[in-house]
């Protein structure tokens, strides 16, 4: 398949965790940053890979929605958590979809169609440390799945 | 090893692409959101992860060279792409690390340590549609790699 381009944007990060990320081109978008280990203003990696994910993930549903006649209903909620690893640290990714407006069989077709066309869900399909999940309710537990 | 988490954040997106992206808890954060495609205000997925591996790759280069009695001063710079694929879309991820104050040798095992250590690295780590790699001036050519 041809790799054309269709959207390219640049981040650059000069600081570390401390200080400012921003585009160079592709659309302005800058972000205070702080460690997500103190209570200081600033956003952090946990939150921004969440965003990318909840956003892209229900950006496709909504996409899907309309090409089978649905209002959009679909939310899609994400937890990050960061723990240590064994090298460095580690973060566990859990995506919870809700599609309120459709029985429970087609809702599980869209979130499988869905799965296999959201481009941040690719790139993290290969981690058993994210997982995306159907559910009538949000809730994450305190255990780490 | 133990799953425990020292951080716990929670990111919902009910609009689809176009309108805000928010945290639940772990601090606050707050973003407008467009499609990628118009030339109206708002970020998008692409620069949200571009922004995530950006922050997270320096934060692990400023750790790793805190341990080494360096300063910080890496840079890390994040290409995002996005073209269609078989099914839906996907996003090409290249990441250009500077650590221009170290001989090449040095510079390339810090990266090769921060790699298995950053967390967001290490979710990517399984597509083929990302890579990392050391430079000595940033350059995103045409071609996607």
């Amino acid at each position: 398949m041809e790799k054309k381009s269709l959207y390219h944007t640049e981040i650059e990060n000069q600081a570390g965790i401390a200080g400012n990320v921003r585009s160079l081109v592709g659309g302005e978008f800058e972000q205070l940053t702080s460690s997500p280990l103190q209570a200081v203003p600033g956003t952090n990696p946990e939150q921004l890979l969440g965003a990318a994910l909840a956003t892209c993930l229900n950006a496709t549903l909504e996409a899907e929605e309309k090409r089978r006649n649905l209002p959009h209903q679909a939310i899609v909620r994400v937890a990050v958590d960061m723990g240590r690893d064994y090298q460095g640290f580690q973060f566990w990714v859990r995506a919870q979809v809700k599609i309120p407006h459709v029985e429970r069989q087609e809702a599980q077709k869209i979130l499988a169609v869905c799965e296999r066309r959201c481009p941040v869900a690719k790139l993290l399909a290969g981690s058993s440390n994210v997982s995306i999940e159907l559910v009538n309710e949000f809730a994450f537990g305190e255990e780490l799945k």
